[in-house]
């Protein structure tokens, strides 16, 4: 099934971020054929994540501007590169900024996610084959955002980046599954290894935190802790399997001696969905001596640093960290649409407002302000 | 067979430390008999290691004075006190600084060694049956030193904390198991979990480094890298399994990079054997991206920090710590001695130097200078 574009420069509408902490700007990009080995992909619906804030608000120190953000979606693809042959024009597909190659030393490694073979032209914000963006207004070039930039009607990416998912599944819901659903599964399936029984402390109730929530709960786990400074939180996070809850503002004590003390002596598990350094040390200090694992989730500010008395450590806890949930893209993330077919795992429930893309910058303010889960872009 | 002393106070020597950072005072001291569940030992040979020296330094704010330091040794049971049924009178033994009781949340977790039955009472110096120390000089009460005082010709200990040996072990070597050398094995075994083809960078070359080499060359390490500032240690090292050499001093880049460059990516796994947070941090970011593993051994001065970017860990590195190698000590220092009895372990080659207790300050002197292994004091 050739597409009758194929081949042939897209023109399309985009939200480009022109520079950092400024407004996305609607606009007619022109996206150019994919080369070797790239998939060009019609997006049809895509979501916001707070890394686009994040990247956006210009505290990413390697956030380059003017480029088009977008990590969290779902589409079909229009026409592919040389080479190409996983893929074919129409398979539904969910782009992943975590690659999956293969055939790369982490790939193979059978220790981790984190493929690195696009990775260098990934990090610049351009595609491997040549080293330049696909976008451009105007002719003048727009750089990739992740290795998606999924904020686009039309988006090129590297074939390595590419899920083929059953096309039965409705992609205005399963494009949630490129990021903050599966990084919160992941992070108590595949980092944290929850056990059924274990006690579970969950920092920051967003897309996330409900994400390992609902896994913690899956995993068996017996008490499951939210702890967020936001009391309107809690109802929704039972609803994904949360037990208790404990707001900091109700304590003199630093947070982590109240978990403890909870807990008779530490959670099993804790896990830091915010991304604040000073919360990842309470998070880790959270945890029981001799065993509890802490898992950093959230990304944090430019230069921050992390720090605890190797006390913490030598006495038993561990300290890890997760991205993307631990989950090869290619591989799980077909895997996880399934679950979600089959009624495994939630997905609507995480989606609490809908758009058109005219309207992403209210989106945004809704996510910055903590009004929202997650918001879906519908692109058409 | 009951020996003549049971029951009564014994009078003998004993290396006490009156204050910190003074020199140990050979005094003729009194050992009470032991009480309820605590097991009197004639110490026949007790190894200095460099926990003693930080305590005595002044720099451990837990210490207390005037106590007995020491707690790598091994010695006969004297006499034993009321329901003690592990061991009897005769028995060869290693008193254990970590004790293993069997029964609480901690021996029963499966996860840890870190049995926490008597820590209570030897955090404080005393035993736990009456809150009350067994040594005393004069009638003035003497401070326990880790749940072991093994400065001491008799020492009383609680009965989870006494490993009993095979008796044909050699006492004068076999004292090195009660501490540093399965610190060093158990990293690698129990905490790290090295695979056979990995490269390993240990940091510190003394005792607990070598054990660690020893134990990665065990494991199959395909390259474990030596980090010491002192390159006479070099040679020893090499015995004891270590492949190649890197002193941070001949190098302008951070050693971390230095690391990193060596082993296209970082090694597999590292062990900070000092207790310098500095080189705490250099471990863990000399560690691969991905699945990198560091592991805290030595012991940092009172209230250091250690830090890094949060971002280490989620790429994928895990920072941990081990404390006497995560062995369960009572199950398996006697396994220890069987695996040196089998010429399985090294032991002997840890030994630099053999003093009486008389010169147990010189010994000190030695170690402090970094000029001996083990120096294994006999005290008869």
């Amino acid at each position: 099934m050739a597409s009758a574009t194929a081949g042939k420069v897209i023109t399309c509408k985009a939200a480009v971020a022109y520079e950092a902490g400024k407004a996305l700007s609607i606009e007619e990009v022109e996206v150019a054929p994919p080369k070797a080995n790239e998939v060009r992909i019609k997006i049809t619906h895509t979501a916001l994540c707070h890394t686009d804030h994040y990247t956006l608000s210009g505290q990413d120190p390697e956030g380059l501007f003017p480029c088009i953000l977008g990590h969290e979606a779902a589409g079909i693809v229009e026409s592919v590169g040389e080479g190409v042959t996983d893929v074919k024009p129409g398979d539904h597909v969910i782009p992943c900024y975590q690659a999956e190659c293969k055939e790369c030393k982490y790939c193979k490694s059978g220790k981790t996610n984190l493929c690195i073979k696009v990775r260098p032209a990934t990090g610049k914000g351009v595609m491997l084959a040549d080293g330049q963006p696909r976008f451009s207004v105007k002719g003048k070039p727009i750089y990739h955002f992740m290795g998606t930039s999924t904020f686009s009607e039309y988006t090129v990416v590297h074939d390595v980046s590419v899920a083929k998912i059953n096309p039965e599944a409705p992609l205005d819901k399963v494009c949630l599954l490129g990021c903050g659903i599966p990084t919160g599964l992941g992070a108590v399936f595949n980092t944290a290894k929850v056990e059924a029984g274990s006690t579970v402390a969950v920092f920051g109730l967003g897309t996330v935190g409900l994400a390992v929530c609902e896994g913690a709960k899956k995993a068996g786990a017996s008490r499951i802790i939210g702890v967020d400074m936001n009391p309107a939180k809690y109802e929704l996070a039972k609803k994904f399997g949360a037990t208790e809850f404990v707001n900091p503002k109700d304590h003199d004590k630093p947070i982590q001696q109240v978990l403890v003390d909870l807990t008779d002596g530490g959670v099993d598990y804790s896990f830091e969905c915010i991304g604040n350094v000073k919360v990842m040390r309470a998070a880790l200090e959270a945890c029981h001596r001799g065993w509890g694992t802490s898992v950093i989730i959230g990304v944090a500010g430019a230069g921050q640093e992390i720090s605890t008395r190797p006390f913490q450590l030598v006495t038993g806890r561990v300290w890890k960290g997760t991205a993307f949930g631990g989950y090869k893209s290619r591989s799980d993330v077909p895997k996880l649409v399934e679950q979600y077919l089959q009624k495994e795992i939630k997905v609507d429930e995480y989606i609490t407002h809908n758009f058109k893309l005219d309207s992403i910058n209210e989106a945004f303010e809704l996510l910055e302000a903590g009004k929202c889960l997650r918001a879906v872009i519908h692109m058409e």
